[in-house]
């Protein structure tokens, strides 16, 4: 075999997943005897047309993350192999540890175009070295984030659950997805792996599969509502409303058994949502609720509750899974000091922010968000709120600012309420919905003067 | 901490990275002694508006993985500890392997709507319960690699290189992506770990960030040239066609530096592109090539080289890394035999092919594709190749064929040729650019009878 059959990943090889200029770059720092402190910022200059807002997900684990690595023996021997590097190269990197600093937004904090989701302060080779491995991780999640609390908004209260794994781009997708829907606020997750890890709640019953082994549909119904109690069966499996009344019936027959729900997966969902709580109301079967799924996303959702359709739970897959309708960000991270010094990339049309930065929000007396500021790294306005923390001091993980940040779930919550109302419409974005976002007059300057 | 900072993921995990009613239809498969044999299909229905085919991918790799994968007593705690098992069904799952068998197209094969990928053929526990994890698993590696294809085209045999680590999809789409980018015949990759770990060759340079870290822009080329003889400066930092001209004015002065190339990174690429083949020429630097990166696609590289851009290579990330403009593709895994009897899903308007198959290619006697017949499994034509191979039979890995497997980037490199012209188009598909897919009299007839 040409190739291990496999996809194992151990932390320690993390070091490795890097863009190979990043290796090259070191090495020259490394030449030039170039050790001075460098500043990277982690922003991105653009909302995809169909958000109002991200959800900053995904920086707090990978900076905790970053803090941890080494190159081991094992990965200097592959760097080795390829021929590439020198062997005083591969000793000096034998000895990086990450011993800077790094500010990060707290998970779940909404965010807007040119804002710093993190800046990495450290010796120029430790910063450089963690730029493709901390986009990779923070894209991920802020994606995946700011695309389900759409679907979140747009259900009304009703719960979420994320039925997305088989539509993820792979493992660590579906894995670090489920942290993001956690974040986002999702109820439950079908992902057995994903809800272990993540502390999100499981969630499933039955496929068609199941009903289709079986010699007929109320006979899977029957052994499955017997071997668990409080069930949900799946009733679209040849014809929806034929499938109520069997439940409904096997239900009249043996009144011992528990089901709690059925779920629809195919058809006209707010039409026969509708008619299946006829037929269940006019068997007295009131509790039994109904769950939907099939090709969900958030104006599916929204246009289901504005009908009015009788929905208790939604199960959202692919359109979630994937943030098919903006998949990426453009996410950039780029040096902004140097040995002291701010620096800055000129380009046209786009906005580059020199120097160490700050991010203040200013609100309401009731906590509603009325815009912010960039400013630079030691400013303050009162009023307004320094979003940027150091989790990351001298390589080390302030423990009580990571506890903290396990809370983003509870402030992704507080935060859709003080969003201002239009941030939080489903629509595509239009010209006059942008959040304020204005530089403070001693960072302009610095732009100014660069 | 209340959770892990990691992403480590091992292979014996895997069985748990599957859908909660995976296990859930388990338990009753086990407590009503159904432990027939199943067959599941994994095909699917629709080709995306903007592919002309797919390249199934990733599925040889799936089948090889899950036959060797066993539930660890370390899982199967995990899974007592949720509360929602019965004791006698767990110590069932520690017993479970797979015994069954796996035929898969050979991976790079263009395949069509509604065409099997995979067949599994084994006891139902055994096919239904890695129903999520393979989805999972293919459709990362198809729906990279049905862009990827598109891309490398489009270069009309310009090398291209992968720079999408920074926004796929998390870890494991980085790696595997590579993995699919091997098979869709790119040139190398700038990503170390997976171009090590998939056999892909590795290839970067700079970035901005070390032409901002020095003084000058000619310091910077000065020192990256002095150390890596051979290598490729970025030149659009500040303005490319001034940067260019520093890289000539280096070379005057210091004839015994080796610049082999120079990278465009911004801008209209075409335009600068002519302007540095110009310069370049005119000193007599006719030997260094230019690449150029930066928000490209197949549109936009067959765009540039309409026009005849001066171009030498391509990088490619973004839109290549998450397939942005088809990030999913509507796979299915259905039961469609059980104990010997097919099986299958009555929906309105679907396609639903019951019992075992095989998909057979007719080709002409240049070789290339006419058009496919699937049929029941043991159907064979004249003149019409079957894809389909038992690569994992009673649960073992052939060896031989997995060989053939690993052959799949010379597969793809023939099939392109052997494609119909307008499978090759990069425009959307329009209604009369399907390819002939058709169905046996004999499959045909047991549609019928369903």
């Amino acid at each position: 075999m040409s190739e291990p059959i496999s996809v194992h990943v151990e932390d320690s090889e993390l070091l490795l997943l890097t863009d190979l200029y990043q290796l090259t770059m070191l090495e020259a720092y490394w030449q030039e005897a170039m050790h001075e402190r460098a500043t990277f910022s982690l922003f991105f200059r653009k909302l995809p047309t169909t958000r109002r807002f991200m959800l900053a997900c995904g920086q707090q684990h990978a900076a905790a993350l970053v803090s941890q690595l080494r190159f081991t023996s094992a990965m200097l021997e592959r760097l080795a192999a390829t021929g590439r590097f020198q062997p005083g190269f591969l000793d000096w990197l034998a000895e990086w540890r990450f011993s800077g600093d790094i500010w990060t937004l707290p998970e779940g904090t909404p965010v807007f175009p040119n804002e710093p989701l993190m800046e990495v302060d450290a010796p120029i080779a430790e910063a450089q070295l963690i730029e493709s491995l901390i986009m990779n991780l923070v894209q991920l999640e802020t994606v995946l984030a700011s695309k389900a609390v759409r679907v979140v908004m747009a259900a009304r209260g009703h719960p979420v659950v994320d039925f997305g794994l088989r539509r993820m781009h792979g493992v660590d997708a579906a894995l670090r997805g489920v942290r993001a829907y956690r974040t986002a606020g999702l109820a439950g997750t079908s992902n057995v792996l994903g809800g272990l890890r993540h502390d999100l709640p499981l969630s499933g019953t039955m496929a068609h599969s199941y009903i289709l082994a079986h010699d007929s549909e109320t006979e899977a119904f029957h052994a499955f509502a017997r071997h668990f109690p409080g069930t949900t069966l799946l009733v679209d499996t040849h014809d929806t409303l034929d499938g109520v009344k069997q439940v409904i019936e096997l239900l009249r027959q043996e009144p011992e058994l528990r089901v709690d729900a059925i779920r629809l997966d195919s058809g006209d969902l707010g039409e026969l949502a509708r008619g299946s709580r006829q037929l269940l109301d006019a068997a007295g079967l009131e509790r039994i609720k109904i769950i939907v799924s099939s090709g969900l996303d958030e104006h599916k959702i929204a246009a289901l509750l504005d009908q009015s359709a009788p929905i208790d739970a939604f199960g959202v897959g692919t359109q979630m899974g994937v943030s098919a309708d903006a998949p990426v960000l453009d996410l950039s991270y780029k040096l902004v000091e140097y040995a002291g010094t701010p620096r800055v990339k000129h380009s046209t049309g786009k906005v580059n922010l020199p120097g160490r930065k700050q991010l203040l929000r200013r609100t309401s007396a009731d906590g509603s968000y009325l815009g912010d500021v960039i400013t630079r790294r030691d400013e303050r306005i009162d009023g307004a709120e320094p979003l940027l923390v150091p989790l990351i001091r001298d390589g080390k993980l302030d423990e009580a600012l990571m506890a903290d940040a396990d809370r983003a779930r509870e402030r992704v919550a507080a935060a859709l309420n003080r969003l201002p109302d239009r941030l939080r419409r489903l629509a595509p974005r239009e010209a006059d919905d942008d959040y304020p976002v204005e530089l403070s007059p001693a960072l302009q300057q610095l732009v100014d003067s660069r």
